[in-house]
């Protein structure tokens, strides 16, 4: 860690801060320059409040070094992770409705899902999406809202997706650091890339080091679509983590005809992967409806992902 | 609700508009402009998803007219709703740790707070605080993590607080609907006032009208303080809504130095109340260090609260 | 326009509100709901200030129908806009140095970016840029700082820039909108798309038809890049106006190794062009050397953004 | 300056970030810790761009350790500045209309503002706002717009006012560094706390030290008001800075029901001064109407800015 002083800061709290870095095991180095005096601490406790730092006397600014993350970051596996089939030199596409509605429209996505060249069928688990998914040769992925779900959904399903609104629900991630089952972690919408960093840390530490992450919009200024979709946030994450990312253009945008583009652009940045919401009949969909893509627009579309794949040494 | 075409839009796409709203419950009232036609749609089902609307053709944008929430709308109970002492005349001033770490620390808080002024003490719920704040006829305010601490912390506390990671956390807002107690419902990172509304909508729906809003800060491009305060949204929930809005000054800052002026400003704006860390030695606090303030400072603060809050004609 | 009444708004308040809606020229209907009274404009002046009626008594929202906009609009001009070479088939990229350094510099940048495929070269307004592009069959792209620098830069350049910065700078809008040049005007860090659209709308109620808009980024909470580039806004500005639209992955990003995934991203989301930053040895360049690529990534970049363009039926 | 290199960032890439460090001029102290290298560079050159580091091989990150300010920052003057009657212990009231309309209105709303105890009359530059000015002994402040207007709006006025959309005009902020006369700069929509200070350091760096910051409020994802103001902002500037800091809340809000909140708001989180827009009849106004107050609104809020000055130690 480094705390900058202020200009003028005096020899006392000069002494106080470093007082308290020895306090939280730092060794600490000191270096004066003509307007500040810079502080640098090695070793220490990694968990440290920092802000303890900052309302001290005298000092401009505390601020850590060494990233906050360690599993989750690019140095701990600098040639990356493959996490089930996503990772590896496929973008794997995941498709499917909100809701299953019945055995007969699920069957009904799963075929055109799986014609089209998607992987992985997604929707809420039920013994019906695990049948159609099976008969088309596809894996599940479905959303696992609370602690509680985590059993029943694992039995149906093979990846365990969490939304965005459970990004930091730490309770949820400490228990699916204990499974060994694939799980897509979605950016919350008021985090940043650093805090799903975190958020993928707290699973990783629990032993499980199958995770995806998945950015699905932030909320910005921006009022047009649902939310602000940050496709920098897929070369950052390559960067900075050994872990794989994969997109979510249907709740980014919360439009319909706004998928398609944002699904290409995903690609074209380095995703690994898309999750599409594809309804046979979005008009009439139970739900989200108007964030669903028909059956011939989401053929189309693969078409399109297939070229712009290759164009950054991909497949589809 | 209303829907308003495109320039251009064709009798067919009007007419299928017209169809869709009426298979909603919807009695259309159609208006033709020089430029635009709009669809005026009564009755209908509340719930319905405009997105749905959004994305037909022809469609310039599908909008609702009544508010999306009715329990916690200012109409529903134009006088204002007073829940537990808060929402009176009175500014009411919660105050204490972020963890109580010993029966000592807790006693200490309970007199410091009391002897200021304040009327509720704040902390994880425990036997120490409970007896530490009975000793000082204080009220009670503890976290409510997640479903299953519900009934534990109502054993002790006499307010539950609900932090603003858990929002959007429906099942637990659903059982805390089915309580008793005053809630402390606190705004999300990334959660319009709307949005806020909507959220404390789903407690009121299962019976309990307690609810005490919490203004605690929105994320936004401004980096140096943990959160930006939205005080405006202090007087705009008094004009929508009926219930009482606090605010909390030490998470929306995070920074002890800033406590004091932000608290101040809350109460200028018109704050039901604030909840606010205070610490006696908040150095070496165990956690949230940074953002508690010490003793005096909370003394100093509470005379200066006491003039503004009479300022706009409260105590405090 | 229309006006939605509060929930027990008062006939005295809804006569008050048809009455100022009357001076203002509108025609109005009135109709009755079960919970709100709505009131809609037709005719009426344009230019009109909504606030007006926002905080009149008895008023719980007013707005606008017709977009604000019209000029600007997709419906003024369905089939679209092409300005120069921007906005057909082809996705126009724009390409050279922040500064032009030297002759030497500018012939060298003329010789890269040309033979890579670039149509048009960027640089600050000078002779030598303007000879460079001459001798490589290449438009001049140059930055129109302030009103006084149109004339002298018109003389030298084939395209006006006009900065985020001065989006908003009404003089020089205006005095654009009398120009026959083509105008490439970049969205400001704040402005919404609405905002975008309503300055391009003063340049063409000028009489200057020819303006391409560009995406470069919008502020948000996320602070890895300089900026968030807010891709969606490529396939909403198609639907929403005939102009066509590029995007600056340069100064969006501000950083150079993430500058080749968001131009693919841009063009794989139906950009009609690009402008990127490229220097011969941008490590030594005079300004802007960290968003600046090299020679070598910008031809692989290219070839990149050919197999792209061809997937979404452009050519480059 | 600092540039933390990667984790196992080899001794070539080191080395190279140190050549290229004593290039700009830096002395260079190498720290090697157990995770990172850091490089502490003193001296060298302030406006240098550290976006060069960061895309060089095997960093992580660079960064400022001094602030990028020097004579806006509080160190630079400690004891604070007092810039005309602003920066004293009274809270200066600012006040006036939008527009002058005619010699009968301004002079009715100065004596309005007068009586009511403002000392500065706002409006555009106009005799009649001066002569009405004087009448009452008030001072005149009024916006520059542009270059072309500093020489004329100096003749009539006493403050010189830039708007938001100005805060990063160069050749403006850079003329009026040349002057003598006071001005007030207001905070951009987009602008962080320190890209404000670094627009008020290109006037200061001109020679004029009689600055005054603004806060009018910044954009974010909540809409109810036209931005959200920062209340914070203002004890913030006040540690970073010695320069006086006043509040604008009729246009940080936008609307007229909320100004009076957020400018006792403003006053109790320590502002030195406000400006507001008044007008003798805000429903018939030529602009800005629906931000306007009435005049027994303002009396009625500068009775309750009186109390809540005094809380705070100050006078109105």
């Amino acid at each position: 860690m480094l705390v900058v002083m202020q200009q003028g800061a005096t020899d006392e709290q000069i002494q106080n801060v470093i007082d308290r870095m020895v306090e939280f095991g730092f060794d600490v180095h000191r270096s004066t320059g003509v307007v500040h005096t810079v502080l640098g601490g090695v070793g220490g406790r990694a968990e440290i409040d920092l802000g303890v730092f900052d309302v001290m006397d005298g000092v401009k600014e505390a601020r850590r070094i060494a990233s906050p993350y360690k599993l989750a970051s690019r140095a701990f596996r600098p040639g990356g992770t493959v996490v089930g089939p996503i990772g590896g030199a496929q973008v794997v596409v995941m498709a499917g409705p909100a809701s299953v509605e019945s055995p007969d429209q699920i069957e009904q996505c799963a075929e055109i899902v799986s014609k089209a060249g998607a992987r992985v069928l997604r929707g809420n688990a039920s013994r019906a999406l695990r049948d159609a998914a099976d008969r088309h040769g596809l894996l599940v992925i479905s959303e696992v809202p609370d602690l509680t779900q985590i059993a029943p959904v694992s039995e149906l399903a093979d990846i365990l997706h969490v939304a965005a609104r459970n990004m930091q629900n730490f309770a949820l991630l400490a228990e699916l650091g204990r499974q060994q089952k694939p799980i897509v972690l979605e950016r919350g919408l008021a985090a940043t890339i650093e805090d799903l960093l975190l958020a993928a840390e707290r699973i990783l530490a629990g032993g499980n080091y199958n995770v995806v992450l998945c950015e699905r919009g932030i909320r910005t200024f921006e009022t047009y679509t649902a939310a602000t979709m940050d496709i920098s946030a897929i070369p950052i994450v390559k960067k900075l983590s050994h872990l794989p990312i994969i997109a979510d253009p249907s709740h980014a945008t919360g439009r319909r005809d706004k998928v398609a583009a944002m699904a290409r652009a995903a690609v074209a940045a380095g995703a690994d992967g898309l999750i599409i919401e594809v309804h046979p009949d979005p008009d009439h969909a139970a739900s989200e409806g108007a964030l669903s893509i028909r059956p011939d627009q989401f053929a189309e579309l693969m078409g399109q992902l297939r070229l712009i794949a290759s164009a950054v040494g991909r497949t589809l």
